[in-house]
């Protein structure tokens, strides 16, 4: 339960977007998937949505002290274990996003959503479907207040 | 960006369901972080929903020739690219499912919804937050005709 595990990349993100434009869950961007895994992408064009699994390429080696911080570096934000959010400095450097896929061009997935940096390495691809959606959830009050501030500046609302 | 990744377990299942447990999505697990990654944990019980990352650790070495497989093994259903199923035998053995989060005690979350088996060494945790929530979703045929057949023998509804 211990040992290492050892995962190699399926593809890579192919992006020329930056960070703000990341962070609206706006931008569109490929997925490209080696020609070896080609057969594993036959259908997920039947789906809407999809889990991308990526790895956090450009952070690896920056662990957050004592595996806690502030959500988006903010310090008048509660200090909460990584766990409790989405930043790249955790045990293992694995992002995890939802997008709309608007488009499959042979090994491409043209995405809407994903907020990887260019050339991130795509581990794993999965269908989202009707038990990934979840009603009636609860998230702690900073989560709320980071959406709003991000509204007010004229962010996009949480869809 | 084809270099391999090293990961290492956070933590692990603990979990006396069998296969039709798993199944209902209505088993109850425990997940065991392990004491170093504790502070990681902080916080995240203010979240009602939380993604789970883990390890296939007793399907690694059965990938789907050509990357393909027919869904739950059923071989009246299309036979479709492993990136289009949540099946384990892929290129890289992760597992992903949205849990309820019943309790925490320390480092132990007492979880439900977990379809992961009893050891399964856990990769990641993160917060599931509204942006996870996705509305008008579309899915393939086989998906729902699978889901119909799980109700008509009794299983529990798509939330």
């Amino acid at each position: 339960m211990t040992a290492p595990m050892m995962f190699k990349p399926v593809g890579y993100v192919r992006s020329n977007a930056d960070v703000q434009e990341l962070r609206s869950r706006q931008a569109v961007a490929e997925i490209v998937v080696f020609e070896e895994f080609s057969g594993a992408l036959e259908g997920v064009e039947d789906f809407s949505h999809l889990f991308i699994i990526y790895w956090f390429h450009e952070h690896p080696g920056s662990p957050k002290p004592g595996w806690k911080a502030h959500p988006r570096g903010r310090e008048d934000m509660p200090l909460v274990g990584v766990f409790a959010t989405r930043v790249p400095g955790r045990p293992n450097g694995v992002g995890l996003t939802v997008v709309e896929l608007l488009e499959r061009r042979g090994n491409t997935l043209v995405v809407k959503g994903l907020d990887a940096f260019d050339r991130s390495p795509i581990i794993d691809i999965k269908p989202y479907d009707p038990w990934d959606v979840k009603e009636g959830i609860h998230i702690p009050d900073w989560w709320t207040k980071l959406e709003k501030e991000k509204m007010a500046r004229g962010g996009n609302p949480t869809p």
